[in-house]
Order: structure tokens, then sequence, then C-alpha cells
């Protein structure tokens, strides 16, 4: 019998990297999406890209979706700048885009269904993003629900799995658990606005997370950062 | 207090322009949206954009968004046909697009979350088109759980409303509804293959169902065919 398929979301980031290397290492046969949906760089998709040929089994599928036209975040609409201060504590980050996690499972699951899969991997995490509603576990439960009804699985009796494994993990446990299954981090691109050459500009909170991240599991930060950012290594 | 919006999903077909109708005579603000998802012709774009003009409060908004990455239905993949011998009384259609409803209630959920409104209106139908299972009663209502855990509506406290006031009509009762509402129907476009015109093959099973709930509602049908198919009126 042949390994089972599953469709793993890859951003090009420091979370979904760690996500298909746990998927390989469950003996998933492993396709990687992922979505060119207006975000303000595209250093991300080629990280993705490099990530993919590196680990998946199959050739990274880009979706073209103008998340663009719709707005309402920081990532998506030059208008809104993309906080640098510091990690808010409350409320959600202006940096949350409206739906996507949502879109981004939706597409992914009609993409599992061509394929004949049925499990999906994201790499959502609610300690270091609990700020936005899609990354909380009742969403990914609720995903998973939804899928059973929105598919042929609802005439085949087949169940859905939509997992996110690192979803109580803090981000040192997650580089900790990426470095023990072989994760090159330098091949990853978390910042919001990293330069063309995937450069990370070390103040947004994708940056600050992931530094502390590295600090805290005393792994050397493998990022590559603007000239004038120093690394915490 | 102003009127409550709404977002509208808005194909340019039949069952779409009725709902728009139905959701006005509601009182609702109507915001519509359609999807550029790669479908065979693009005459439902042209005659949603003239529909919204005439029926909703603000401009049409397309979402560009490549389904055809996906593939798997005969809507999106060149090498699989439409079939044109008759609707089919079990299973799922080739015609049936893996997670459509889903990811484009999730894209319209984004929309809506950007213009403060909490819902949504959708076309979906369980008595003509059964076999789709994105348009059945057990989808919508498990898309409004979902909406309401996956926005910022889990943190507000407010709830969506995910409605499907079609979806258990005959297609003679969705035409005799939108008439009383005083739709023109010949702005409509449902053919799964019409010409660059927007003119109807007469055979498929969307063009099928259209041409018996014409006739079955005793209303002149105002569809146009391409050369050589005749109207039933």
């Amino acid at each position: 019998m042949s390994a089972p398929k599953a469709v793993v979301l890859l951003s090009g980031g420091l979370d979904s990297i760690t996500v298909l290397a746990i998927a390989k290492s469950k003996g998933y046969q492993c396709y990687t999406i992922g979505f060119d949906y207006g975000q303000k760089h595209m250093a991300e998709l080629a990280a993705a890209e490099a990530i993919a040929q590196h680990w998946a089994d199959a050739p990274h599928r880009v979706i073209q979706l103008d998340l663009r036209s719709i707005g309402g975040s920081a990532l998506t609409t030059d208008t809104i700048a993309v906080p640098t201060s510091g990690v808010a504590s409350t409320g959600i980050p202006v940096t949350y885009v409206p739906a996507r996690n949502t879109v981004f499972l939706s597409i992914a699951m009609g993409y599992a269904e061509v394929l004949g899969a049925r499990t999906l991997m994201i790499g959502a995490n609610a300690v270091d993003y609990s700020g936005y509603p899609d990354c909380r576990p009742a969403f990914i439960t609720q995903f998973e629900a939804l899928a059973n009804v929105a598919t042929s699985a609802v005439d085949d009796g087949s169940q859905w799995s939509v997992i996110a494994p690192l979803m109580q993990l803090s981000k040192a446990e997650i580089i900790r658990a990426g470095i023990a299954l072989g994760v090159d981090y330098s091949l990853t691109v978390s910042c919001y606005q990293a330069d063309q050459q995937g450069r990370a500009c070390g103040a947004c909170d994708a940056c600050r997370l992931r530094r502390a991240g590295f600090l805290e599991a005393e792994v050397p930060d493998p990022t590559r950062y603007q000239p004038g950012v120093s690394a915490l290594t």
C-alpha cells in the first residue's frame, strides 16, 4: 500500500517548513501548495520553491489569488504600514489578513480532493500569534468539520484530517523540532517586509518572534538580515 | 440606523440574480462579489457586471483566482468535456469544481469582514444540483459555524449569517420569485459553455434545468441561444 497523501500549506517561512518536515517524518507523500495573493514581497515564494524541491514529493503548486482587491491588512494594503515597534499583546494585529487561512485551506482542500488526499497540514500556531482568529484550535476543528460536508467525502464516508502540528508549540520548540528533523532554516523567509533578496528587516513582529525563538532555542540565527540589522546569535 | 450590509455572491446566472433581488427586497445594502477563476467562458462575468450595475449598492468586485491550476472539473479543465446528453440522476457530476463554494464563500467572508458586514448570501440550491456536496444545507450550516470562529467575530461576539434563500426551491419557483421582484432574466447567463456573445448551447445541464424551469413556470424563456438551438417558450 502506498503512503497516504497530504497537502501541506507552504509559505516559505519557518513554521511551514517545519510542518513539511514533520509530515515527511510521519510517512506522508507530501504535495505542497502556496499562494501568490498580493503580499508585499515575493521572497517567500522563492523560498517555498526551494524548500519544496528539497522536501516535497511533487512540484510546488503556486495559486494566483488576488486578496489585494479585498484589502484590510497591512500585508495586502500599501496604505497600512507593517508595525515595527514591537509585538502588541492584545487585540487582532493589523497584519491579520481577513479570511486568509480559510481561503488557503479551502483551495488546499480542492487540490487534495483532485489528488484523492484527505489530509491537510498547516503551520497555524496559537502561542505566538494568538491574535489571529484563524490560527486557533477552534478554527482548525471547525474547518475539518466543514471539509467533511463540503466535498465528496460526504458521499463516500471518508473523513478529513486537518492537522496543525505546531499549534501548541513555542517558536523555540518549533525550531528545535525542525533541527531534529534536519531542517535548514537558512532556506526560509519569515519577515513581513523582506527585500528582493529575501533579507529580513529585523523589526516586524515576524522577525521579532523568529529572533527570540532562535535565541531561546540556543540555535544560531541563520537569518539573512538587511544591511545595518544585527543578527542575534 | 443604516441598512445592514450583505455580501452577495454573483455569478451572472439565473440563481444569483434572484438572490440579489431577494437581498434588496429584505432591505440589505448589497455588495456583490464574483470570481474569474479560470472558467471556460467569460460571458458570465460580463453578465454579473451588468446585473450589479442595476441591483447592487457598490461596484461589482471580481476576484482573480486560478482554480485551473487545481483542475478536476469539466468547468476548469480542457481535457474534461461538459456533458450535453442530459442531467445524470446519481453521483457527483463532472461539472463539480472541487471546493468551489467553500473558496468563494471564504473570500466573500474576507470581503465582508473588511466592510464590517456579517451576512453572506449565496444561490446554493439542493433541488436541481443535489449532486454538488457544497450546495446542500449541511454545508451552509457548517460554513456559518466556521465563520463565527474564523474571523474577528470570535472576539467581538457578533454572529455571521450565511443565507441560501433558494436552497429548497425548484427552478420554476426561483424564476417566479425573481419575476415578482422585477428581475430581468435576459441579463443572465447560465450555460456552462456559452459563446463569446453569452449565447447558450441549450444542451448542458445548466441549460436543460433553466429551460425546464421557464417552461414549468410558464414564463417565456428570454435566453439567447446559439444559432441552430431553438428556445422553448
